[in-house]
């Protein structure tokens, strides 16, 4: 964790700030391996130029932060304790005053701000996101190992959803049998609320898993994510139950052309924006362009949807370590509804695709 | 919808309050019956004294507000909008000007805040979470049917559970087994991450579920809730592997007693103390006081921990429509972990117990 706490460090000094402090679970994480999320309890990581940095925690969390190998100061604190009390002198024993300090904006309530304020009257406080979305963008070797295997269960979850498809089944039932057979095996948390969608529900972009049952000649996606030590997997499928029409056949073929040439174009050096082109002109091209209504893809990791953004203008240069998705969609009311979204790591001359599951047309009879 | 939104108004009457502007999704779903989780996208409800209140929301989502029930104006915008000037023009056409002005300062981020506090330069920020927590303290008939069919889950959930017991299986497969027979009843959303701890997991007060397997003489512990349209159940259950030592029977009789004296205390005009003080001296007259570290219940509703907090120190009164928890434990390093909690809610002369799986000491064999 030392890369990540000095890479904080020298942008502190660039920029002038005395104290950075973090207090998102995914920032606590990304900057000390400790996992915890004490919602309304204070959780945070205080960095400075030269001080030593320390953490604050709910004292009865102490040890998983040691265990978790943060090496330097713990403070824990019990529900009698004033957490910003306990802050406010591990700071002072550190810097004579604060001035320029960053925080992250998006995440810190009014309430703390407000005890921050309290306590640093003088402090200018500046936002600390961008900088840490641009330290976590880039993926090293343990991360892209977790992310890895995130992977590799995803693609078991859509084997399993698939081996479960059935005419009458509904999409609640096929959802329960694939995170029951990731709960086997041990898996805790999903990326995010899994979806699986049939026919008309997928055809909606805002569709949530219901008592629909699977009808012959419906397409069925799914689309859902693994969470391993913290890292996320986020997959999307779609297949047939059935036969289907030569329409929809027409659009699931349009996708799947659009999401192996954006595919093929990611490599180091490349723009964001060029990912997305590839995949948006050639759905337009085969006359879907309205019914693509959303980005091409997003990064990965703590989070489910992190930078890089992969969209139209983004003009950001695609480099070694980023990981992301590639998600073309076509949605047509009343006729189909098909994505195909895998995980890339990009490589030093390429890429890893990392989900795997096939993506040629399944049809499931 | 509308007497909740007028209590809102005569409270900013009465404290010269000119806008409320809520923006979490438990608020904007009490004010509204819409429930929706934007993540970073805006969504929000303003009040005035006198002006209509409006709603701000995804333009995705505007049908589904409308359908929810809210009656009043609802503003959508699309990604390309920016959600501030539409709140500023909708507010300016409503206000002459913004003095006092609540929102929830636990909730809205410094990001959010700093908007507002562009937009409304002159306006003191003042903090509306007390007043909502007061609101949805007492619940009204169709709140406690919601609590109701959420607990009528919940002892299914447990009845699974316990169904499942064997030795040699791990708590993740009993886990998975609950949590699939939820889903194949529809259930989309659990209150927190289920709870199956088993032996020295269970006497460990920060246990997660993993790979242990049960043994014969465990006690076997299952914390869980169900979601049903938006509101949470939460139950505890202990139960026995085989036969277990006459010490954890006793901790168990403890806390039983324990359970059933405090639900006996609870009825309108009682403090919340006295609930706490019932369960809590009796636990130490059986010799187990200091391994009860928490306290003993909290208040359920949109939120699985709302108010009231069940507490030794909490003057409140009891009244009819509140809905807590009573939930004492004793956690025995090296020997048990036991808790048993239940769903109470306050009628006009008593209590009705919306949980109602047995709580006598189930010996699994």
């Amino acid at each position: 964790m030392n890369n990540r706490i000095n890479a904080l460090t020298e942008w502190m000094k660039d920029q002038g700030i005395g104290m950075a402090f973090l207090t998102s679970p995914e920032n606590v994480f990304y900057l000390s391996g400790f996992l915890s999320d004490p919602h309304e309890r204070l959780l945070g990581i205080a960095v400075f130029q030269e001080a030593e940095p320390f953490l604050i925690c709910p004292g009865m969390e102490k040890n998983e932060a040691r265990k978790a190998g943060w090496e330097y100061e713990i403070i824990g604190y019990s529900d009698t304790d004033s957490p910003w009390e306990l802050v406010s002198r591990a700071i002072s024993s550190r810097a004579e005053a604060v001035h320029k300090t960053a925080i992250e904006k998006e995440h810190m309530n009014v309430e703390r701000y407000e005890e921050m304020k309290k306590l640093f009257p003088a402090a200018e406080f500046v936002p600390a996101e961008d900088k840490l979305r641009q330290l976590r963008l880039k993926k090293d070797k343990s991360e892209l190992e977790k992310i890895r295997q995130a992977c590799e269960l995803a693609d078991f979850a859509i084997q399993t959803g698939v081996e479960e498809i059935k005419e009458g089944k509904t999409e609640m039932e096929i959802l329960a049998a694939i995170e029951y057979a990731l709960k086997k095996k041990g898996v805790r948390e999903m990326s995010f609320s899994t979806m699986v969608l049939t026919g008309q529900n997928a055809a909606s972009p805002h569709g949530t898993p219901g008592e629909t049952k699977i009808k012959k000649g419906d397409l069925v996606l799914f689309d859902l994510g693994v969470v391993v030590d913290g890292y996320c997997s986020d997959i999307t499928r779609t297949v047939a139950c059935h036969d289907i029409g030569t329409e929809q056949e027409k659009v699931y073929q349009a996708v799947l052309d659009a999401q192996l040439k954006a595919i093929e174009a990611i490599r180091p050096g490349t723009p964001c924006s060029k990912i997305d082109q590839t995949a948006r002109s050639l759905i337009a091209k085969a006359g879907y362009g309205e019914y693509f209504p959303h980005r091409l893809g997003h990064g990965l990791g703590i989070s489910v949807h992190e930078f890089p953004s992969i969209t139209e203008t983004n003009p950001l240069l695609i480099e070694e370590g980023m990981v992301f998705t590639v998600e073309p969609g076509i949605y047509i009311p009343g006729l189909a509804g098909v994505r195909i979204e895998d995980d890339i790591a990009v490589t030093r001359t390429g890429i890893e695709v990392l989900t795997k599951f096939p993506k040629e047309l399944q049809i499931i009879k």
